[in-house]
């Protein structure tokens, strides 16, 4: 499967194109939401990234566009019913979702219940390959260690996860660079790997896609872009 | 409803009737929550709180004792789909789940759609009332101006809320005195006031109870009254 990007050559056209255009903050309006989902078109980012709520908004604002509506379910804690989890997934394809990024049960996993995490995303990825989307399974790393972050890694792929992803942006620590070669390594071919939470500023998504991430979920993707268009616009002006 | 508690006649017995035990943290063990239940039925809590991943659980665990499992949904940021609260607050009471503590939608609620956000909780409310449970309905008073906490209580008490409560927890804020006396002040004798997110002491809780609370959400439970017994036992004993 993917290739890990060439972080030398990335103009601001392929770092959007890695960029999932995110806004998960419960307190996000409307107007956010909207705007969050013109300047996913405008910028051509993966997708733009929601809470369930705003997922037929989301559809409705980027029909036409190319540019897919991501939703996340189960989110952020994973600790919600399997069946809910399910319900979700449906219920988010059907109003428009595309991406969908789910969060593994980390209690069940930290409880050496694996079977039951396995079976969870296994259950979910079918509906939404069914469905025509993509699933993203979030381990959130900051509470696993690493031998808990390799199983949740192996399993996720096991279940038919299309990416391995860090973090829900909620916990006390997001994406980092060791978390990402270790995910990497193990995903090899297999899956692909989105780095998320943290990731603020330009230096920080190379360092991610430096260290094997495909795919980047950032709140702050328009300044991260802005950043590298600068950059390049200075050295085609000769610096 | 329920009058306020006569703080300075607080017994052990009368303040753990009055928490809720509390572990929602995602990485909770299978382990933990047994004795999290296990805690609530020695203490006689109000009832043990989880993640819904966990009500079959807690339900079978505390069976007999007389204390009731609490299930938190829509958790905790309150923007899942509407039918997707509605169906996981059906599945958590068929598994055994008597205090229901629900997220209102407060992206909704900021982008004035107070009507979605009234019906949204009036409709749960049927669902916990007809399977017998109680519902407590989440403000997330951190997230909210005082406008906006008003109103919140107003229409969460119109749509049929037993307890309107001030927060998950896992905002940047937790419950205030200010709030609790704000809140108190709209229920009146219509609903229950419930005060949770970092109280960690048997001042804290004094503090919320002498503000009007009705009932405390508290990981710090078993501490707050053994805190309280020691005094009383320190008092009882002449010191």
């Amino acid at each position: 499967m993917p290739a890990t990007m060439d972080v030398d050559r990335l103009t601001p056209e392929s770092l959007a194109a890695a960029l999932d255009h995110t806004l998960l903050k419960p307190e996000a309006t409307r107007a956010q939401v909207e705007r969050l989902c013109d300047e996913a078109a405008e910028y051509r980012f993966a997708c733009a990234m929601v809470n369930p709520c705003w997922t037929t908004l989301a559809a409705a604002r980027l029909r036409g566009t190319g540019v897919p509506a991501g939703v996340v379910i189960g989110f952020p804690l994973g600790a919600s019913l399997a069946g809910s989890k399910l319900d979700e997934a449906g219920r988010v394809l059907r109003d428009g979702a595309h991406d969908v990024d789910m969060v593994l049960n980390v209690g069940f996993l930290k409880s050496g219940m694996r079977d039951a995490v396995q079976e969870e995303i296994g259950g979910i990825a079918r509906v939404v390959h069914d469905g025509g989307g993509i699933l993203k399974v979030i381990l959130e790393t900051a509470l696993l260690s690493d031998e808990e972050k390799k199983a949740a890694s192996e399993l996720s792929i096991a279940a038919g996860a299309d990416f391995i992803k860090t973090s829900t942006g909620f916990a006390s620590g997001g994406a980092t660079a060791a978390d990402i070669r270790l995910m990497r390594d193990i995903a090899g071919d297999r899956c692909a790997v989105k780095a998320s939470g943290g990731i603020r500023t330009l230096a920080d998504a190379m360092t991610m896609l430096r260290a094997g991430a495909n795919r980047i979920g950032a709140s702050a993707s328009v300044a991260i872009v802005n950043e590298l268009r600068g950059g390049t616009a200075a050295a085609a002006s000769g610096y």
